[in-house]
């Protein structure tokens, strides 16, 4: 097993997908990259699925990632919304799987608590734990790929034990 | 256009997912064939949705579908339930999709209206409607694969319009 780790952390969405990327070992991480997957919003949804395939693939390719975290969901607040996301969640699953990456998932309550170590923080504690543990200038932006730092920083910690 | 469209139903899942195919034009259609895509209950849930994406691919290939339509998830009494059956939808979205299929969304309000003409029908009356219209001998089984035999003949109605 290589000493360093290279970590992809996701926050599903099928608008707007985060994703994160670390390398390190143990506990110390450093950055690599973080950024955002948008869909095309006049696509049809079926067309947008294919879109968000398409690209992960392009970032699996670009920073080849041992590992990756993806954000477990909870019930969302508008359903339809929720049903999309965890549509959209299958397929990131899926193309996962299909790369050979095996997959954290990771839950808002573990990140808080590997990150802040605190459940109940709020979320800019937490980004700016992410920021200073991974030696940045600033709180990374925007939300979503801030959270996909996060969830690869959690998956590094529970992937160890 | 060919005259005859082959439609390929499909009622979404994880663990067991109901296909029925239907060919025909217009208000007439046969019956070619229905049946259950199962998952390994043992296997990861990723690896699950791996073989439902390679089986799925087998039944369009055997069968050849112009089109499919597949049934709407409502909001499950389960929330993680209805999280995982959104996952494995959205697998079976972006494999249709890719394989240049065109999808009908239809819902179970949808299918009671097109099959039995009644919004509020129960189940026994549309398995029974479904056999007549597809002059089977017995109610197709299991429930799912007789469902998905209900989405593909309202999949078909719905697409002429």
């Amino acid at each position: 097993m290589k000493s360093k780790q290279r970590i992809l952390g996701i926050d599903p969405g099928y608008g707007r997908i985060g994703y994160g990327v670390i390398e390190g070992d143990r506990n110390a991480w450093v950055h690599v990259a973080h950024g955002c997957i948008e869909t095309n919003t006049k696509a049809d949804f079926a067309e947008r699925l294919v879109e968000l395939k398409q690209d992960l693939l392009a970032i699996l390719k670009k920073y080849q990632p041992d590992k990756a975290g993806i954000e477990q969901l909870f019930f969302a607040k508008n359903v339809t919304t929720g049903m999309k996301v965890s549509e959209a969640r299958g397929v990131i699953l899926l193309t996962l799987h299909e790369a050979g990456i095996a997959v954290q998932e990771v839950t808002p309550l573990q990140m808080k608590q590997a990150i802040v170590g605190y459940g109940r923080a709020e979320k800019a504690q937490l980004q700016e734990m992410i920021r200073i543990q991974l030696l940045l200038k600033k709180r990374p932006t925007p939300d979503d790929a801030a959270d996909a730092l996060g969830v690869a920083l959690t998956a590094g910690l529970l992937m160890k034990r």
